[in-house]
């Protein structure tokens, strides 16, 4: 098969929308869709100052290499989250993949910190839950307390649709209203971005390789037992029978979110934490509780 | 395994809840089930008057067995679609059904109506779309012409999370405010309800296996094209995966329909169809459109 856009022969196929591309424009077409979905949802300008979470793996390398690419501001963070071997693994891809494109990389490290592993918190909640509590808090404390304005992180097309259907199918609705591809920021809420909303994961994949990214692929050995792959698994059957069903899927859901945001109400009313003055549902936000802290956790980079 | 209830050997297993029964503690299972949805959402009472929609197939067999087992007045109506042997081995077992239980039959025979079959009608719309108004449009009039006051339809658990299912991924709004197990009569619109909304297809096929009920299993030659299937298919791996996906699902969509039907407001003002007099959209209905109608279509019972 010969390239779309330049006849000559084609590297790569892309299912939707059907074309045959040579490497070249390949890099050119994933660099547009990357391009037109930070301007469509007006993500971050040159002016800002952003942080991106890098965990090692295909998505934050990607979505890292192109932002710098495009010459934003951005600098990078490593949770290190005390998971053995696996943390020590992701840190080293996510330092190299820092340094090839040329951002700073900083670096926070749960066991330093607490003392313990994300995997030794004794907790009624499922350590996915506590990793995702953990995980947000810190990316937005520390581009909260470093002066950072958008916070990017690297879910694309296949994390954003499973999420939705699986929120759909479990019916629930207030994770639907605050689902999307930027989150305003609002007090010491930094905004979050999705540059990489677009764009499915074979698609990054591809780039990853055309370019040349190293990054690990191995899954969290702590995920056994998360939901979400299934719903990525029945989204893949589908977009198989058909092709565009994520997308259209996930387009349909940005026009009708409106829909959920009605019994967003009370939940939405946020005091101070006592203890760490972040924003917080009950007098001691859910982190604080998690890590039982009697003061704030410091973040800030002298 | 042993039976739930009474600890004799087990003939069937229910994945959820994961129940072992005998027969006949299957067939009380089954019944009482059937006798719940219909007392919690209201559907009908002994007093009504009810026509039931036999196709041939499992489901209104097995609905209309259990209905005139459970003492209701109810009639059947079947409607030649004219789609050849397919009809016509459907219309075999829909008499058989409704002579083995012992309530009247009725039948409409599109090809005696308008001389040409559901499929030799010329149209932009897809084949599906053109029999499921004249259905509507036949099984409500019907009722509506000879004082029926419920219509009793076989759609189960499968068909209508699977028709949930395919209106959120495809973001149909419309339809899902308008979904459910009771569709109140309005006017000249009569109260359609699902007895067997909450029991799945296997249930279904198990009970009629159990009480020897004959039906059709092929599916219509016409419905090849039909996206149903590929829903159902995906619903069937998330069920595997962890079982009550289904029915949680089902019932998280009747708590949440209200979401729904905020935009419904201009669609819902009807008017009076100009050649049959049937509530209407457009200033003459889609059926009558469909088939191309000056007068109304006779159906009254002498």
């Amino acid at each position: 098969m010969r390239c779309k856009f330049c006849g000559r022969d084609a590297d790569i196929y892309i299912p939707y929308p059907r074309m045959h591309l040579c490497k070249e424009h390949f890099i050119v077409y994933f660099e547009r869709k990357i391009e037109r979905t930070i301007n469509r949802y007006k993500m971050f300008s040159k002016e800002d100052k952003i942080l991106i979470a890098i965990g090692g793996g295909k998505d934050s390398a990607v979505a890292s290499y192109i932002l710098k690419r495009f010459g934003y501001t951005i600098e990078g963070l490593f949770l290190d989250l005390g998971i053995g071997g696996f943390s020590e693994k992701s840190r080293r891809y996510a330092e190299k993949q820092c340094k090839d494109v040329d951002i700073p990389i900083h670096r926070v490290e749960i066991r330093k910190l607490f003392n313990r592993g994300i995997n030794e918190v004794k907790s009624s909640r499922p350590t996915c839950a506590i990793c995702g509590a953990t995980k947000r808090y810190i990316f937005n404390k520390f581009a909260y307390d470093n002066d950072f304005n958008v916070l990017v992180t690297g879910h694309n097309l296949d994390d954003e649709s499973s999420f939705v259907l699986s929120n759909l199918i479990n019916w629930n609705i207030e994770y639907l209203g605050r689902q999307g591809p930027i989150l305003p920021g609002t007090g010491k809420f930094i905004r979050k971005v999705k540059p990489l909303y677009e764009v499915t994961e074979v698609e990054i994949k591809e780039y990853a390789d055309v370019i040349g990214i190293e990054y690990i692929s191995e899954r969290c050995p702590l995920s056994k037992g998360e939901k979400i792959p299934r719903y990525k698994h029945v989204l893949n059957e589908l977009e198989k029978m058909s092709s565009g069903v994520k997308i259209n899927f996930i387009k349909g859901f940005l026009r009708n979110r409106h829909l959920f945001k009605f019994d967003l109400g009370k939940s939405s009313i946020l005091k101070e934490c006592k203890v760490c003055g972040m924003p917080s549902q009950g007098e001691v936000c859910v982190f604080c509780r998690i890590w039982g802290l009697d003061k704030p956790v410091e973040l800030k980079v002298s």
